[in-house]
């Protein structure tokens, strides 16, 4: 499925959608030096992750990714990398909000620009330490955001909430029932919340942490809270990263590519169309028809996505070159192969004069190549098919 | 350092203490059909880390898992195949109040046990989906209880929370400052706790989950809340399985047991003293002296506790023999061997006569047995120390 392409997709697509990413904290909580936004999660820094999360919306026009000065470099460095599109960097201030006030302005002044950018009906806004939000809690965040003016994923607690006497005693617990954990992603009718912003003291900005909370008190908007899934949340301490490595890891087993060559027979086609059909209630399937001897965007943007699996259907006379150019690609992706990229090389030969020996040779052939790219920890299998 | 030598373990020891861990949860959070206090980490179930960090503080008398009907005889095999000692298991209710309930009646009613337990003066409630906690909270927040009747560890929240309005919008947010996440290790003053249970009503038990309410609710005991440390947290989520289980790998490989025959010359004693004390600031160090040629459980429950690191130092002529009886130990224990066992045997030797060639022979024979354990994934490394 293309992104956006979805019904709540089209829904959420007929408003004008932008995203405000903070990223300035500075990750305390997880005892490191990096700021968590930057740790590495199978070679990527968490931020990309949430970057890609809020990119392969196809709705969302411009993503706003709010830094701490210092890291407005490596900011543009990892946006370069992974060939990030549609973002904007914008310096943060001394605190969440600020960095969110300022990730607005973009919208409104001139300061953090150099261009205006066009002002959205409602805005997102997510953490650059959630990389695993889905396009359908977003949409209907949105969606409850054009309606309600401001809208937010909720949770159930994990825990009981107690609240504190000044003796360090406790004063009462609360029914856990009755409350939830508030997450990510927000959004707000643009004018609602750059309000709230505008009007809000310096004690908000300085220790508030809560943007339903500003919409509330200086809008008197009620958000609407929307229940998300498990997966919104935020990396906080080191045990976090473990999980989200756990995460990717699981998903790179469980993604394959299926790769149908442009300009192939029908036969051909049809298989490249059956194959992800039957495979899409196992795993996640993204089957595209490219032709691998051009250097193709769309599949660099999956390699990058950390799909690792990769079918390739064909029926050409020499399937093995196709194959290389793949294997080259794939190295020059410089993707970190901590796990091995598994390759199927599937040909189908429908062709009148097919013979045994013919087959048995391509195998041989494949049979060499495959050795020679395991040492790069690239796995390569040969199929071949004869039917008349 | 021993379980509770310390200078808390020996405060918390002058008071008798034992535990209760519920432990019947149906864990439908994590979204599979074990429930996950018995899902393996590690090769190992969830239930038995959190038995194994009672366990391992020396002033806990009993420990009471209380797990639902079906799962008594799970909970029995478990604690017979990981040596767990001074665990009574107990039938749970159908909820997590009614479970405790449960556990604490084995302490004042013989109805549970065919014997009656010896009723401790504090009562730890911990869970058993929370697999780390170290020796200093519990002694902590059983102190507490003690002064206070009632004591249980708390957190920061990680998000803001929220009351929802009936129409699902929000009503409002709390100020995240002033409320704490209630987790786990709870102690309470034995009397208190079980007569909050014995006086709560069926409402209470069939939707609370909060014990310091009860002990606020109706005994009016305001529990001390005690900060404890990040690695509280409970396995609630899939995640959170994944977070154990990367926790737990790290620490297999900052672990390291330094084994010093017993009957070894002063010199060698002197070694085995002065190497954990080199080591300590770096990884966690488990010091013994014990005779391996005698099946020592204390070695036992070192390996049943992860520690795969071992350091063998002797003067012994045949040091490989004593390497042997450990790998004999290792294979005998059926830990599961994911992660290479590391084992360097240094042979410290001061005698007057020795000669090159005699260390050669030695360290010949330690390659060859090398090359045969490495099979089973247990490497082994020889040292040879000659001086005089």
């Amino acid at each position: 499925m293309e992104p956006g392409s979805g019904s709540r997709g089209a829904a959420a697509g007929a408003v004008s959608v932008s995203a405000v990413l903070p990223a300035g904290g500075s990750g305390e909580r997880l005892g490191g030096a990096t700021p968590k936004q930057f740790c590495a999660v199978q070679g990527r820094p968490l931020v990309s992750y949430a970057v890609r999360a809020m990119e392969r919306i196809g709705w969302i026009c411009d993503i706003i990714v709010v830094v701490s000065p210092e890291n407005i470099e490596t900011m543009k460095t990892i946006i370069e990398k992974y060939g990030h599109k549609r973002v904007t960097v914008v310096e943060g201030g001394i605190t969440r909000h600020r960095s969110i006030f300022n990730g607005l302005k973009v919208f409104a002044e001139n300061k953090f620009c150099n261009h205006l950018l066009q002002k959205p009906e409602v805005v997102i806004i997510h953490d650059a330490v959630r990389p695993f939000v889905e396009e359908d809690i977003v949409s209907k965040v949105v969606m409850a955001a054009k309606e309600h003016g401001a809208a937010g994923a909720i949770r159930p607690l994990v825990s009981t909430v107690v609240a504190s006497a000044a003796d360090g005693c406790l004063d009462h617990s609360l029914e856990r029932a009755r409350y939830r954990a508030s997450e990510m992603p927000q959004a707000f009718l643009f004018d609602i919340i750059y309000e709230a912003y505008q009007q809000c003291t310096d004690y908000d900005l300085d220790y508030g942490t809560e943007c339903l909370h500003l919409a509330l008190k200086y809008c008197k908007t009620n958000a609407k809270l929307v229940e998300g899934t498990a997966d919104l949340w935020k990396v906080t301490y080191k045990r976090d990263l473990y999980a989200a490595e756990s995460i990717i890891k699981d998903n790179l087993s469980q993604q394959v590519c299926v790769i149908t060559e442009t300009s192939v027979k029908e036969t051909i086609e049809q298989v490249g169309f059956l194959l992800p059909e039957a495979l899409k209630s196992q795993i996640k399937v993204e089957a595209i028809s490219i032709s691998l001897s051009k250097n193709d965007s769309h599949l660099q943007n999956i390699i990058s996505g950390h799909c690792y699996n990769f079918v390739c259907v064909n029926d050409k006379k020499h399937a093995i070159q196709e194959t290389q150019q793949l294997v080259d690609m794939l190295e020059k992706s410089n993707i970190p192969l901590l796990y091995p990229v598994v390759l199927i090389s599937v040909h189908l030969d429908i062709s009148e004069d097919n013979s045994f020996s013919i087959g048995i040779e391509e195998l041989t052939t494949i049979i060499k190549f495959a050795r020679e790219t395991k040492k790069k920890n690239i796995l390569v299998y040969g199929l071949l098919i004869q039917y008349k």
